[in-house]
């Protein structure tokens, strides 16, 4: 899979490009990042990318007459375009499932107060990382293909990430470790019995308990199996118990 | 305002802090970052920060002994401390916000399969940037730090964001700049007509279209202004006319 980040701001990728997991990726084959400066596209003898917002406002506006033919010179009919924007479609695990299936994706940063609305009619997405507000869309970036390739990654080595948080779309239950004592607080008495169907139905439970407690949103159109449901009914019941 | 990052790859923050927005920041002395390597907390020869999972699963767990000790020692009782991690509330503008008035925030980045349950205890918050999952969380709390820091950077210029996507719980208006046509696409006339009153009625009623067509959810639990339910009505029968 190759991934193509147009920026104003390449020198950000130096060190993401170097961390262990995506440098792997790329010693391995599995994945190629190009990071394109589209300040090239520019003509003028500065070099200037952007302009004032037509009929006022604060900051800056990416042209349309640089991006446009930037993304036109470093995509083919195979490459799936995405702006990456806070006015996106909002990034989930299924997205970057979806998206670690495609050829060739181009990731394009906006930065100041963004892109000409016209850039849009060129792309084939939009999409954000969460409803807040970055500098740029550098991290942003970063972040699509650091979840791709793990995905990427994951399918090399053939190992599953069931257990993941959303994965499922639960959030992942408690981790523990050594020392099985610590500070006085310990290990829950269940993963240390070795009865793997005790251990699977902890687990499980845990994890039904942290999300209807931080992310009830996440349950809300999940169909529950029977064992799920009968978990659901020991916690509320645990819960009330403890008012 | 201090930030503090917890970290075992350090070095994957060198060119976020010398960003230009981030280093405006540090040499305005409006921001500080300091990172520190929690590996440097591990007692063994090998340096070990992590162990299997108490009964089995796949990935390595932080270990309790190292991460707590290395929490307590770079922090003091004014020291607001936020675990990275996909099972915290989810990170939004209005938590930006909030952070951005604490005197001293400590971001712990989680690696491999994620925290010892009972670092938990030792922690104010826990944030996830999204419904996804990442390598690390080197990224996240770089996400959360140029939120902050832009935040932070306004306050000083005292220039407002009242534009920006969530900031006014809408997506922002489409922006244009020059030049005016190109490749065939103008922009829309109103913005050349230099009347303000109709500019800010067609930008507000834009922010509703977009937020209506690709955010409904952001409207959920919205009160509405009396131009903002005319305009809403405007913008039904423009769409129903188009079908």
């Amino acid at each position: 899979m190759k991934i193509k980040i147009l920026t104003l701001f390449p020198k950000m990728f130096d060190e993401f490009m170097g961390e262990s997991i995506i440098k792997r990726a790329i010693d391995k084959g599995v994945c190629e990042i190009e990071v394109v400066d589209f300040r090239l596209w520019s003509q003028d003898k500065h070099h200037h990318v952007d302009d004032t917002p037509c009929s006022g406002g604060a900051g800056m506006v990416l042209r349309p007459d640089i991006l446009i033919p930037a993304i036109k010179d470093n995509s083919s009919s195979n490459t799936y375009k995405i702006l990456m924007t806070p006015q996106g479609r909002l990034y989930k695990q299924d997205i970057a499932q979806d998206l670690s299936k495609q050829d060739e994706i181009m990731l394009i940063c906006g930065h100041y107060e963004g892109f000409d609305e016209r850039i849009r009619e060129y792309v084939d997405d939009e999409i954000s990382i969460g409803d807040y507000v970055l500098t740029g869309g550098e991290l942003a970036s970063m972040v699509v293909s650091d979840s791709i390739i793990r995905l990427l990654n994951d399918a090399i080595k053939k190992e599953s990430h069931e257990d993941d948080s959303f994965q499922n779309g639960l959030l992942e239950y408690p981790q523990y470790t050594r020392p099985i004592e610590y500070d006085g607080k310990k290990v829950p008495d269940v993963l240390l019995c070795g009865n793997h169907k005790d251990i699977r139905r902890w687990r499980l439970k845990e994890s039904l308990r942290k999300t209807m407690k931080r992310r009830p949103d996440l349950l809300l159109n999940r169909e529950f199996s029977k064992e799920e449901l009968e978990l659901i009914d020991e916690i509320k019941e645990e819960e009330d118990g403890k008012k």
